[in-house]
């Protein structure tokens, strides 16, 4: 039963469609809407429709952009024989945001999880292993989350890949940087502990 | 600066402004939004547009409705003499929730918060006392939250009313019915104390 004018119905349950947002939080961003100055509300009404219809994947790399070619691919300042793998976009913006990578991007967009029947069709590996087939990539960097289904992936992809005579590499494990041995959990201690370096 | 499309950037931005919406959630929102099936993303910017558009303040209690009059105050089937004065639109939800209460609403549309620059004449208290001006009113009950805000209005709103020898009443304070004493606070316990009636 609704006790609200059916148009603020229907949008709280748009908003309530979205990941981690209740029936409560839903109807509190409704409200918030209704309460918009003139305008604000158009302007995100069409923010949304603006970004769904012109966000589309960078035809090298499949990393989000509003070009054919994203501007990390199109840049003639990267190093393209380095290729750095990743499952989200989001995860592109984190290693940019260190300005310490200089090579391109692969994104993959998800994981292997066959829980969820995400298979390898459903990523773009194939797209990733055209790109080296294509040759001039010297190393493929796995930059995946560091667990089972990342791992997965990264091996899954590694094997495709090493017959064209790519280096395949993945991060560094280990204690990261300004934590605290004391709270290091045993896994992240052993995989430290296995890739130690001499100083 | 900026790593995504401009049209996502906006996206995002437009859901970070949302309230208890932060940068990392507005980004999962937005993902989120880009991933919707054809058709989805436009239904939820119209959604926005139509709630925004046909929403408004019934004329009479000042809750939101799609009509002149909300359909509470357009029913026969409601008592007009007792009206129950709540904060928000969600409070009415809250009592109808119950169906115990049979009166009519009025939405303040917020509480007196000096604090924030909130006073009378951004509420709906003229509007109230108006109401009960008009005559056929018995009975006005203050059902705004029991804190110092609430208070403060319930009592500001009550002198105002008081003049057309109109019963004003508030809610009982006491302990909250399935809870334990134990876990009741002393304000809340002497409040019910105070309030104790003969069994």
């Amino acid at each position: 039963m609704s006790f609200f004018p059916a148009a603020l119905e229907t949008l709280i349950e748009k908003f309530a469609m979205l990941p981690g947002i209740g029936r409560k939080s839903a109807q509190r961003l409704a409200f918030f809407v209704l309460s918009l100055p003139e305008g604000e509300a158009e302007s995100f009404a069409a923010a949304i429709l603006d970004a769904r219809g012109n966000v589309r994947c960078c035809s090298v790399c499949q990393n989000l952009t509003d070009a054919e070619v994203c501007p990390i691919c199109a840049s003639d300042k990267r190093d393209k024989s380095v290729i750095c793998v990743v499952a989200e976009p989001r995860d592109v913006v984190s290693f940019e945001r260190g300005r310490e990578y200089n090579g391109v991007y692969h994104v993959l967009h998800g994981v292997l999880t066959p829980m969820n029947h995400i298979g390898p069709d459903d990523l773009r590996i194939s797209e990733l292993v055209s790109r080296v087939a294509a040759g001039g990539v010297e190393e493929v960097i796995m930059a995946l989350n560091p667990d089972t289904e990342g791992e997965t992936t990264a091996l899954y992809s590694s094997r495709l890949l090493k017959p064209f005579g790519v280096k395949v590499t993945r991060l560094a494990y280990g204690i990261p940087v300004g934590s605290n041995l004391e709270f290091a959990d045993d896994a992240t201690l052993s995989r430290a502990l296995e890739g130690r370096v001499e100083m």
